[in-house]
């Protein structure tokens, strides 16, 4: 017989429903929901009761940009799949979509399966892997076939880093066609980073050497540039396209006219974007170096295009891009030149309750809130039904979230492996108190009842987001 | 004890999620779904159990543009509150918006009552009332408050119509003012009514007075430049917008353009403007004022425009202005002149089978059928929650279809008080088998077992479409 | 045997060429131009010769917007012709096109004639007119093309000022669908007067009753949309429009994508817009009442779309809209109720120099200067050729320009009749030194030498901008 | 003493104005202009007297886009300098500006010594030279300092071609700065060559080898997205930018885009799209090859966007690309690939006849004619002045142009070196009469009297188009 869970007397909110209700959970996944106070519910019993009055029961958030571990810059990643996993459960994100390296020169399949072994037996909750494309050419191709079946239905392709992850825009038009016949879904890195690479070499010929520098030649318009000419090339190719890490105003304008045309064109921003800017870049004594991914950090003035773009649903989605390097010995390594910070921020823990902020805040709506952190990324990639919301027979990933308590972000505090907090200080309305990950306690009352090995590798379907 | 009703077997598609799920009804509510084939689902008891096996079970269509017994043209529109909401309900539409006429010289107040009282007892369904302003001044204005506490939230304008409905731009913009002081939503008929009448004047001293020329003089860019201006005012005035009927594709262009600055702009189009064009208002023999309406048909290639903008939500609300006349003695009023042809087409049984025939087509997912014709018209105008969705404490307004019935649509089966159909012979895939209102049976597998006087008239809350 | 003047050793610029040329003056028109130095020039023998070296030979300005001796608000614009013409020979313009007006509920030629006879015999330089319409009905419409024929190829409209010029949309219609037929050109004074008096009468009953409040209600959005507005109606009439005073960002946006379509649709700015702002509508003591026009000032931050305008041609015209009202008895009407202050500023005698500023301040080109003081105004209403350029053939209109001189703007020094100036100390490089009105000396090194009664009624041609 | 000749009797149109005018030319140079029955006029005197009567008097054609003997995929154009210039002549073209080629690892000067030699001595009228950039590095950015000062004022670099001409975006961007500092002008060929290329390889794969798969591959979407592109690096760079060959609609909304934004960016269109399609290339037997050129013909609809550029400016200039090769021999190597097919197409002597037609035909005016085709590439390249006007002191090239004459465009009767005229069979109204080149008559009523090396090498100033 199985165990049964209850979580009694939340609202419980998904991207489209709120609703007094009481939700049933029988082996791992959503049995019944039923309205709080019915007959019905009042008939239910369960082997473990959870308590949610005066609380949001929303899905688990699913985190579709991580790197854990990610060899980047001569270094890694600093969080593990253990550690990086244990701190999106603490965050009430219950899925991660991480991303398989293929190395240049070698084929998907070793880079996939370098990542399986990685993730293998340490996640605390459930996990995917898109693919990065480094070296697109005929073999490549027809593995993309293979890996679509096999659950891994996105491939990720850079215009920036040049001799590293780069591809040129003739491999980028072959694997665009490719996903069009098979169904994967390209996400892109849109920003020049060959025109990048000059405007790099000569801020440093200048001496400009400090990480803001890096917020300057990476400019709005080689993001804008590329953004727009991804999609033309997405439309030559007949494909989908999905825009990572977007953080330019001119970059929105560019997705919006798109979707204005109909075109299957999405995009994702990360709350690095929303909540931080050009200023944190150039804190004083290399602590600038703390903010230094890509694409960069904006001029504030850029955060009211990214909410308006959430709004508008020309941005679908919020991922982190976690990929924490530690100030001391990693950030490091660029002192002196700021071509050289490893690129990273760590967030996968904050995204939850930075999103809940701007409900406070009134940039977003709740529901607004649970579609672009649960639903949607969940629906772009093939996860939807199991993953991203709360209905009979998805599985049981469910968070109950107080929306008044206060709490103060802080590397004292939060749980990812690094020595710093991109948000130090800041104070949030809204906090994580139970988590669940297919009907297993993985957070009760803020205390880590999890285990590493809990989560499962978990195949996709493709995206779920056409013809919407 | 209450009675139970259980749905079981089907497909439960909401704006949102699509779930193998039974549904439990208790006391016109739904008290819970489960996931079918749970140990919970299968626990479940009922008074009366529905099979849905291979069908949907759907939300009941919410109809937020209908005109029962308008007053129009010296005429009246064919269809009472009792023959009108019996025919919804045949339809699968189980609340319908209609408005309440003030009469110029008159108050709000005397003009709402009049049409509390034609609906009182007639309606098979559930049914609320928007608003029509015909003389915005001071004490009309001090009414709005009033109105929108009592449950009347939306107000519709025509700027259009001079001498009858036509308000001109400062009572436009005063009302909007109103409206964005006391929550209010001012529905727009967009049409620059003035220069329309040169227009019209101007063909039948032509000697062009077929029903055809009613299409040739209101023209695109007249719609375009009233729905720009309506977005003007609204801006200057604070105030959300909704454009009813919208036909041409440069209207749906500015409402994308407001729409991508972030502007609370909402826009409605109906069946007619996606199935039927210019071409059936060419029909010989006077035939072609059966498709007069206004806005008008539009020549057929505007069709992907509305098609994009209801996939691209800068549409959001499929309505069907639902406004009869019979071709014998009403139509013909305006043979040897176009324009003492009454406006208006039949359609209020016909909408949710045509969008289905669009899933069918390919226009659109189903979820999105489901979201523009039940979710989004219910949280446009208050009703959400209630209406609109599937989910535990929402009122029982529930659908059962098939999905793979084929009908043919026609006068002769059709249950609205029309002598013809605007969409006679047309082959659809899909039919309403079972429709519950509240609960209570009042299609039984296409038998009419309602009744007139079930339909509650509903008040409703201010708009639930901001900042979403 | 004619009279000849020699005018040697300027650099003659026109919109077209900047070239050291001499002029050749015969019978009041210009004879020739020869290479300064050539074998020709130095043949070259005059009854008069001017020393133009070192300074600029230029087509006198051509102000296509002014109003002299205008009836408006209970009082009258304190140019007389005599006194307004002379100064516009101060400022190195040598033709004006003023308005006509018909008074409502009389014929155009009834406010023609009086125009004629206010003007006969008083100028110091050529005349023409606009007529301002401010009734369009069929009688009017008929005299449209009269008027036309007898070279008043242009109308005026009015969008704004309800109850005294105010044309409706149906109105405009006409007018602009008869000038598609007979060659006129509609002029359009494009804000929302019936919007904005909603906004007057709001304010005023709020105590807002300073002049800054007169630029606060006239707000920009009512601006670009009566601008919108007017161009639609002009592509339904297959007209095309010319758009006075434009002051507003988004105004010129308008006209930039209608022109972007091909659409023959042109604007006018004018130096209050380049110049002044809403700072200084906001002057303590009601001197903000010296700068109340209609449309009015905007924050300064609108004046560098005005000069992009200008300079990719999506402004055509800068022309002064000359209406000055002194700002003792007349600007102080309106002491209390800023809508009671006469609308309009002085400005005929400033344009050239104010322009020639911006040449010097790097906004347009010497060519540019040329062309939209002189050369496109001519153009636009059917005087080029004649007016506008110095080419064999044209009349001989003609300025030579200092343009190292400096000089003060100042109330004291200038030649309008009115207590103020609108540029009171601004410095400004150049100077009007003298001026030629068909070959007579006018303006001679700075000392009026002409005679009221010297400048002659010009008709004109329909505008020769089109499908240019 | 001087030469002195005489055009007498003629209507001289500009770029401005269009007056009766006679035209004293005195050693090489416009001496005068005078008022065609003036009393000056009538005094002159002449050793030579041309009867202009009912004839256009215009400014010698500029012709700012040739390619006389280019090497190219493994041949040559078939016109050399003599030849080339001749047939100029004969068509009303008194400059041409070649472009002189850098190869892959050689210096700028020495490509441009050897085009200096190439053209030295053999041209018919006068010639100016851009210079191709094959190879952007430090040492040839230095080269362009020295080259601008030496009258080589614009850069040819090439997104299209890889591994011949290609460059790749960090060389454009340094191209660029460089421009932006010394003066010079980036000419660019918009094409994604990259992503081309890839569409190429796939078309052969499949079969297509025909040429009108030419048109197919290179697609209009790679054309805008390169266009908008080169835009993007400009504006980071700070430096001013002229798009070569414009063929797409899509691409010249780029350019209205980024014009509106008063971002200095100019077009140039050919007479191969204003007047040919893809109808062309799709001509039987091998012969749509003659029809080969880059960017592509296009579908014929194109055109009205490229004739709508041309009268609202956004596009400025009309140059030929002339790049002829004979059917037979040269494009026939293309046969079976239309890969390998030479890319150009003859048109140096059809240029002004087929502008003309233009005017005829209502696309532009007259004055537009000659700015298109003389004022705007003379200012566009810093010749303006002394060419592509009449103007005194501007050097006397200048054509009697017969506007009433009929011709039919034909290979037998033109004076390319080329085996086929694109036009073949083409009428066209107004035809070349008398062309003088700095006063020297070169073509006589249809009779060729100029000579091999009468035309000098003129060393440009820089692009007198910005800020104008």
């Amino acid at each position: 017989m199985s165990t049964r869970t209850l979580i009694r007397g939340g609202l419980v909110v998904t991207a489209a429903d709120e609703t007094h209700a009481d939700v049933l959970i029988e082996d791992g996944r959503i049995a019944a929901l039923a309205a709080h106070g019915s007959e019905q519910a009042a008939s239910w019993t369960a082997d473990r009761v959870i308590d949610a009055t005066d609380k949001y029961v929303i899905p688990g958030g699913v985190d579709a940009h991580t790197h854990m571990e990610l060899p980047f810059g001569g270094t890694f990643a600093s969080d593990t799949f253990e550690t990086g996993t244990r701190a999106a459960a603490w965050g009430g994100t219950t899925t991660i979509v991480d991303f398989a390296v293929q190395s240049q020169g070698r084929s998907l399949r070793e880079g996939l399966d370098a990542w399986y072994a990685k993730a293998d037996g340490k996640c605390a909750i459930d996990y995917a892997f898109h693919m990065i494309l480094s070296d697109v050419n005929e073999s490549t191709l027809k593995e993309m076939d293979r890996l679509v079946e096999e659950g891994i239905t996105s491939f990720k392709l850079f215009m920036a880093y040049p001799g590293v992850f780069y591809s040129d825009d003739g491999q980028i038009l072959r694997a665009m066609q490719r996903s069009a016949g098979n169904g994967g879904l390209i996400m892109m890195h849109a920003e020049n980073g060959i025109a990048i690479d000059v405007l790099v070499e000569q801020a440093l010929q200048r001496g400009e050497t400090d990480p803001r520098y890096h917020g300057e030649v990476r400019k709005v318009l080689l993001e804008a540039e590329a953004t727009h000419r991804a999609i033309q090339l997405a439309r030559v190719a007949g494909a989908p396209l999905y825009v990572v890490h977007v953080s330019a105003e001119e970059a929105v304008a560019e997705l919006a006219a798109a979707r204005d045309k109909g075109l299957p064109v999405f995009g994702e921003t990360c709350p690095q974007y929303l909540f931080l800017s050009t200023d944190n870049l150039a804190e004083p004594d290399f602590h600038g170096a703390k903010y230094v991914c890509s694409t960069p950090l904006r001029p504030r003035e850029h955060q009211a295009a990214l909410w308006r773009g959430l709004r508008t649903d020309d941005l679908q989605v919020v991922s982190t891009d976690h990929c924490p390097f530690c100030f001391v010995g990693q950030k490091e390594l660029g002192r002196g030149d700021f071509s050289k910070i490893p690129n990273g921020l760590p967030g996968v823990e904050n995204r939850m309750d930075l999103l809940h902020q701007a409900v406070v805040d009134g940039h977003i709506s709740r529901r607004r809130w649970i579609d672009i952190a649960c639903a949607a990324p969940a629906r772009m990639f093939g996860l939807y039904g199991k993953k991203g919301t709360l209905a009979p027979g998805a599985d049981a990933d469910v968070v109950v979230y107080d929306p008044t308590a206060e709490q103060t972000l802080s590397a004292e505090t939060h749980h990812m492996n690094v020595d710093y907090s991109a948000y130090e200080g800041k104070r949030i309305r809204g906090q994580v108190e139970t988590v669940l990950s297919r009907g297993e306690v993985v957070i009760d009352r803020r205390e880590f009842t999890g285990r590493a090995g809990h989560g499962h590798y978990t195949p996709r379907g493709t995206c779920q987001y056409l013809n919407h």
